[in-house]
């Protein structure tokens, strides 16, 4: 295909030792080569540059001669590059002056244009580098909160997803292979066999896209995270118990800038899971919920929830906004959490286990760092039927792939349906096909220019 | 000199396309080919790859073989590099999880420690590449925070500062030559002559000095900032006013995290020069500083801006408080804007111009962007003597500079007034071999290991 030349800062705004630009396409080269003055001076031009090779020097304002910043260029030519075309970076330093002023000068050429957020991931694509599979999980492993979410799109993004969707499609294929030597030569077939080899590729087809839907749910988890909220009384322990997750060694806690500047969101990781607690206004917010805006509005402002982390105090016994609250609760994800079991006892468990699932209270100590494994066991059990998939990082976790994969199923249900009451073949075909396209617009292969740009505006600029 | 292998996140944390990790010291290219498998079999060892090359591949954790990340990893060889030894670069994913489970494997090599924040410019610093003057230049560069600014910084990381020192101490050198000639054979030289000598060279070297002394003050402000306090009455049109300076197409606006996460520095640049506004909640407290907290506390507030500028309406007339605290600033480098010049005059101008410098009052109407360049006009003659030099970037501006400067003209003063008292030429050589001493310690030279330490411990991490 014919591109322009496209350019975008590719590292996170800030303060740090390096930024990169990122050039691609047909005048990548040229057009670094015109703002680059090398240190060595036995190079005349980065395009006599061999590929994948760093030349040291500086970024020259053209018509000044004004010496900008002092860089390493980078040039990697296509195909053997990101975007599979020709493509410079230029490393500058960090900071925001020095890669804005950089940015600058290369946007006054005529040739470069600013990238558009996911252009260079999007020409990867277009370009045949990578299938839209393998597109969509560069943003999920950029975007991603926990180690697991991380190793899952990774995994996606070398395509071990889409080897699994291909094969699927293989299944397919074969399909509409038989049906159309069916159609083509009817003489040559016999009826019941050609019904049965219908019925046996459908019904393999569906069984593995029942394998991959059946990950769909935890996918969707361990990608997204659980939105939790931890609410209780004042002073029944919410914020050690924030601490004391942030603080195992088994959780990472990381403070995430939002797309606007105002929201930060927390993510606490447990035994692999990403918990989205509820932003830190938030927490303190529900502080003071119960007292403060009654149990109705408590109810409401906690309708978004995942999970429900509620926190007692083991040494008070039940106040009644507890008790009416927690009645409200039952229906929702809900772990009850006794804390301070290292005080004296004044809590009627008797009457907090008739009040909700006994089998979802937890005693715990913040202080003397008792009962947390249980805690992470409970969520465990509430969101993976006890236990994570430790292995296999195949989950599907994108949406749009878990509703092609249902019409694709649905399409290979109707063909058996349809074979089984002895409809024509031809309309038999029709099913087959929207299952094969079903399955290709997961890929990309079938994929039309708006879901294209849909998929791409997600990313963030520069990549 | 012999150094440890380090590594450390050179780019900004934060959501983008791209991260990198550099490792730096003896056994770099060993740490990384370690845990690195190319996608290109024909490279067996990142031990073999020429300098600066770029290679592709994944990086693996060893013990398991468990693919990381895909990267892009960059061999540059001492003495041509960043630190002037091996150094390696690890492109990885952007975003959180992906640089840091890559550094962690980085870390679990027994030969490798995370760098001490500033560490890799330290070693191109004790490795010889670069001047402590030039080292220090590095950090201002990547925290600059206006045009103007980055560009000083650059100049001075180039070393052209380091040129004018330079040329400063061979002053020096010479005239201690000179003496230790004469202490050395006495019976070679005439007093008078040597005395002149001595006088002549101390002269012109103290003209340097004082040339680049004469920079300091601007050379401050243009790297730190000028702190500036927006004050008035609610309802004055201090908001639009921040708005106004904000849009001017000559204006950038950035907003820096502080180095606590809940500080937040606005930075509005006006005809290249920074003005660091008191922070925005702060900006918000002074709206109604005056009416909340009485003329006392208000002063108190304002104590540690460089720059007042103090909103009055143009459609009321003046209130006791503004009389009040106008009197109590008369002192201090203070503007008045009139504001909202396209309504009705009610204020007494006559009244307004017998409290203050009348020459610091400027009429605005923020709503039809009136009256902003008499503004930037007024500030600039306040710090810059009405025009800043815009051809000359060699400003002094670090603090450590100019006090080792300062040293070295009082060494120089010493010396001349000595030598016209007669006195003994041995006495005036500690005065020369001290204002020697002086100079070198700005470029580094007679630096001791606190105070290089004390340099580098302000960069970031990762620089």
């Amino acid at each position: 295909m014919d591109f322009d030349t496209i350019a975008a800062i590719s590292t996170a705004l800030g303060e740090g030792g390096i930024a990169i630009i990122r050039i691609s396409g047909p005048k990548a080269i040229r057009a670094a080569d015109h703002l680059f003055k090398a240190k060595n001076k036995s190079l005349q031009s980065l395009e006599e540059a061999p590929s994948h090779t760093i030349h040291y020097g500086h970024i020259v304002e053209p018509k000044t001669d004004r010496i900008i910043d002092e860089v390493l260029v980078s040039v990697m030519r296509g195909p053997k590059s990101f975007t599979a075309e020709d493509v410079v970076e230029i490393n500058t330093h960090g900071g925001i002056i020095a890669v804005k002023q950089v940015m600058d000068v290369i946007l006054e050429m005529d040739d470069v244009r600013i990238a558009e957020p996911g252009e260079f991931t999007k020409r990867a694509f277009l370009n045949g580098r990578i299938d839209l599979m393998q597109a969509e999980a560069v943003i999920d492993v950029i975007r991603s909160r926990s180690d697991r979410a991380f190793s899952i799109a990774q995994k996606q993004s070398e395509g071990v997803l889409s080897r699994k969707i291909a094969a699927l499609r293989q299944t397919v294929i074969e399909l509409l292979a038989h049906i159309e030597v069916n159609i083509d030569y009817p003489e040559h077939d016999v009826e019941e066999l050609t019904a049965q080899f219908i019925k046996d590729q459908c019904q393999s087809a569906i069984v593995e896209i029942e394998k991959l839907l059946k990950t769909a749910n935890e996918g969707k988890i361990l990608r997204e995270g659980i939105v939790t909220a931890i609410v209780g009384r004042p002073n029944v322990g919410k914020s050690s118990m924030l601490n004391t997750l942030a603080q195992d060694e088994k959780a990472i806690v990381t403070d995430i800038p939002g797309t606007t500047r105002d929201v930060i969101e927390q993510v606490v990781t447990i035994n692999g899971i990403p918990l989205r607690l509820l932003d830190t206004a938030g927490i303190r917010e529900t502080s003071d919920l119960v007292e403060k805006i009654g149990v109705e509005r408590s109810k409401d402002a906690l309708k978004d929830a995942d999970l429900i982390l509620y926190v007692i105090n083991y040494n008070e016994s039940l106040h009644d906004e507890d008790k009416i609250l927690l009645q409200e609760l039952i229906d929702r994800p809900l772990i009850v959490i006794v804390n301070k079991t290292d005080l004296q006892q004044q809590l009627d468990m008797a009457e907090l286990q008739s009040l909700v699932d006994k089998n979802m209270v937890v005693q715990t100590s913040m202080i003397a760092d008792e009962g947390i494994d249980q805690l992470e066991q409970k969520i465990s059990e509430l969101f993976f039927d006890g236990q994570l998939e430790s292995d296999d990082l195949t989950y599907i976790s994108n949406v749009r792939h878990i509703s092609l994969l249902k019409k694709a199923r649905q399409a290979l249900y109707d063909a058996i349906e349809a074979t089984d009451v002895g409809i024509p073949i031809d309309i038999i075909q029709i099913d087959a096909r929207m299952a094969w396209e079903a399955l290709g617009e997961i890929l990309g292969d079938q994929a039309g220019d708006s879901l294209i740009d849909q998929i791409f505006t997600q990313f963030c600029l520069g990549k």
